[in-house]
């Protein structure tokens, strides 16, 4: 059943009769993706590890080495003039193509993503499923062509005082785009994900970094675009995946200067890493990493006052909904203390003690969330809600603290991001102070507001501050659960992401990768296509 | 005839009937412009010179301190918030009053920044009208409204397998922009210049660096803008214009955490100098600067003999455009070496030395013109084609030098933009040398193409290139001359612009200042109008 031979380099455009990616067993080989070759990186070796269990997986996995990466690159530049003029059919082409094989990997793909992760299967399968909507999304995003917002304006040689030129707008593709996967996921932030669905639909080739929690699921989803790739007979180079450190790889894939962006989301160290590698590049490139948030969520007095028990069940369920690790995950509420606000208090924590302890992606995010949890019991003014260990025998449990306004205002400590099931409740004086609070936060990706009857009025007044705080406002709602269209923003001020003015979830998310060219007065010969 | 007491502070609001703009005269006070009032800037004070005398014109300029700038930020902070809420007919006011009190400045404002910078009045009038154009653009960019992208996304309850929200995404202003006056553009790119109309049309207050070498004419511009402002009774704090150094005054606006990003057009120094400043703050802030550009001229086999002496003419005349004072102007000209080309280069010659002797803007840029001439004159394998001094009593002369596409390949200090009448022709040896010099560029503001007939092929195989290269293509002209409309892209790779995917001048520039916002199952009370 082994499709090839895992010694061997195996070139796809040459062997693809050896390849079967549909009912057949797909082996990992550990092998790199170059220039559409299959080549055992030189950079040293890497296991790949049960989430659950700590047990090594199968596959040896191989680092890349600079030159291997120097390679991919070399080739990726080639594609990208390549691909360029290939039409916008071809390329939605290749996004569908990339779905379907994902979906032909099958079983084998969703046992590898729940081993390596340690996610529950019905979650993987929705994961699944939204990485090929994605992908699909894309290839309509690149069918409607809106993405290249075509201007154009003809010439008026009679005008005065001066004749018009004719001139003529469209976006053109960055360049080579750098991917990182994502390790919270493993699919749908991965090799296929929105940033490398956004990336090819610009006309970007791209260069994966694979995220080393889940190596065999990256290479199966590798395989399936390369296979993608070999039989529409696009540029081989348009896609690779490279394994190895983040320090290593991965500093060094985004400091080339061939590479013109770079898709990141991960910690705010990694991503304020890659954003001072990138500035200081001969020619600076943009980099788009969505790094940290805390997704404040703001209880008002009428809604905690009717409402407050419901409210506290459904935070604890979106706050313990796959193990904390979400981007989305509302890490901090903010109410004005009294009755009310306790009654939130116990309902949320009486469901979030029954939350079973959970094997969370990695042992370092384990580790993280414990010291995390520590860190923050340990604050002044801080107190404890629920019971005392947020990891025990390997796995993650939900938690809530408590703290008052004052504190929360007097120590930035308390504003950092602990990746996990847990959140910190602030309890202010008043609604002045709840301002305040909410005027003292860093950018975020989401903010949710609770609101009933009254409350309206209050939150009118405050979503101008909102607006300037997160890149998405939400009523009644949490922000876990990012549905993916046209109107959706995954995004937001700095730190919630490096460039506030883009999205990572979504069709806009296309626009990264974009920039405008002007043409004038070009023969019509001369003209790109859409342009003529 | 005087408008105001030029000891005393001014409150506009409050003192409106004391301003008379139209057909009054209207004195040069040398105070800032903060929130609304006039004050003497305690910073130390500036003067002002004739360009082409070194005169010191009439007015006691200020510079601002850090207090009075600190004081600028916080009236344009809290001006920002009330400006979102003010609905889009009235900005799009603002933008026709602003245009409207500009041109009732009338022969004063003409008259004052033909001596701050040595421009003929044709020019400066010319000027005056690309200025009132581009804010009536941007006004009709405001009512049309369709820069806030509204995407809609109704919810639908009955989704399976999980329910979609109802999800709508506008684009909102990012907060208050630093605007630095251009030296080249003392109106279309100073205080109420493209970067300035686009900001205040995205929604955005907007503190203007007053470009030291016009310092009158950014004050009556200034004034023009105020009284729009005061007039229109919209928060008075939503324009600042402050005086003073660029290491002072302008660092420390970019350094200024309520400061939300930049517009500037000056040198590379000093754009990557911002750059560096808003990368380190707390929330790093965008930054387009528009730097540097040597818009390189490709001169077609076919095109070079059948017309090189008409071309050769026409470079003349739009190297020596403005004594060459142009972002576009075209500092590089490359084809094969050849008698076809000797023809070209002796009929550029020719005209080039009619040139007469012209002041540049500033001493300082006559120096440096003096510097970058004498420095790419003593560089190896560079000869000069005219005569033999750039600079002479004070005054700029054109000049053409010549060199090897080895020369050129081999020595990087020739890439360098020299600001002024200066171009540099590279002879290669063939075709394929011409695109090794080209791939040996950095990125530019334009690229032109002269081409005929059959050139067309070589062309076309060339423009994915050029694509890369630069943000304007065009064919048989020369870039200066930058049409202001929806289809103009006027940036390009870093570093013609700090940042490829934006473009100052155009509709589109309005984008630089905007960023997109998700609003999720609110009630449409609560959305924003368009929204709703």
């Amino acid at each position: 059943m082994l499709a090839h031979d895992a010694t061997a380099p195996t070139v796809f455009g040459k062997r693809r009769n050896r390849y079967f990616i549909g009912s057949m067993t797909v082996t990992i080989t550990g092998e790199l993706f170059i220039g559409g070759t299959r080549v055992r990186g030189t950079g040293g070796t890497l296991q790949a590890r049960n989430a659950s269990t700590g047990d090594i997986l199968p596959g040896e996995f191989s680092a890349a080495s600079i030159s291997e990466l120097e390679l991919a690159v070399k080739h990726a530049d080639e594609a990208f003039y390549a691909f360029r003029e290939i039409d916008l059919q071809r390329r939605a082409h290749l996004l569908d193509a990339i779905a379907e094989n994902i979906l032909e990997l099958g079983d084998e793909l969703v046992t590898r993503c729940m081993a390596e992760t340690g996610l529950p299967q019905g979650r993987i399968e929705g994961e699944r499923g939204r990485t090929v909507a994605q992908l699909r999304m894309f290839a309509d995003v690149v069918r409607q062509k809106s993405f290249l917002n075509v201007r154009v304006e003809t010439a008026q040689p009679d005008r005065k005082p001066s004749p018009r030129p004719d001139l003529r707008l469209r976006n053109v593709p960055l360049g080579p785009v750098a991917v990182f996967g994502a390790s919270n996921f493993p699919l749908a932030f991965s090799v296929a994900g929105g940033d490398t669905a956004s990336a090819l639909a610009a006309g970007c080739p791209v260069i994966v970094k694979a995220h080393s929690a889940h190596l065999g699921t990256s290479e199966l989803v590798g395989q399936a675009v390369q296979k993608a790739i070999t039989e529409l007979g696009l540029p081989l180079g348009l896609f690779a995946l490279l394994s190895g450190s983040g320090q290593v790889v991965g500093e060094a894939l985004v400091a080339h200067e061939k590479v013109r962006a770079v898709g990141f989301t991960g910690s705010r160290r990694g991503g304020t890493a890659l954003m001072k590698i990138a500035a200081a590049k001969r020619q600076p490139s943009p980099v788009f990493a969505e790094m940290s948030s805390i997704n404040p969520v703001l209880l008002f007095p009428r809604a905690l006052e009717t409402n407050g028990e419901a409210i506290g069940g459904a935070f604890a369920n979106a706050l313990t909904l796959g193990c904390g690790q979400f981007c989305t995950n509302p890490g901090l509420v903010i109410a004005i203390e009294g009755a009310a606000l306790e009654r939130f208090i116990a309902s949320a924590a009486a469901s979030i003690e029954q939350f079973p302890p959970t094997p969370m992606l990695t042992s370092s995010i384990l580790e993280s969330y414990r010291e995390g949890g520590e860190a923050l019991a340990s604050q002044k003014g801080v107190t404890r809600v629920t019971a005392s260990c947020s990891v025990e025998a390997g796995r993650a449990s939900a938690h809530l603290f408590r703290t008052t306004a004052k504190s929360f205002l007097a120590n930035p400590a308390l504003h950092a991001e602990v990746f996990g099931p847990t959140s910190l409740i602030v309890a202010a004086m008043d609604w002045s102070e709840v301002e305040t609070v909410i005027a003292s936060l860093e950018g975020q990706l989401t903010v949710a507001l609770h609101i009933e009857g009254e409350d309206q009025e209050l939150a009118a007044k405050m979503l101008p501050q909102l607006e300037c705080l997160a890149g998405r406002i939400l009523v009644n709602g949490f922000g876990t659960g990012v549905e993916v269209g046209a109107a959706m923003v995954h995004g937001g001020p700095y730190p919630a992401t490096s460039d506030g003015r883009s999205t990572s979830v979504g069709s806009l998310a296309i626009e990264r990768f974009l920039r405008p060219v002007c043409y004038q007065d070009l023969p019509a010969a001369l003209l790109p296509p859409e342009l003529r």
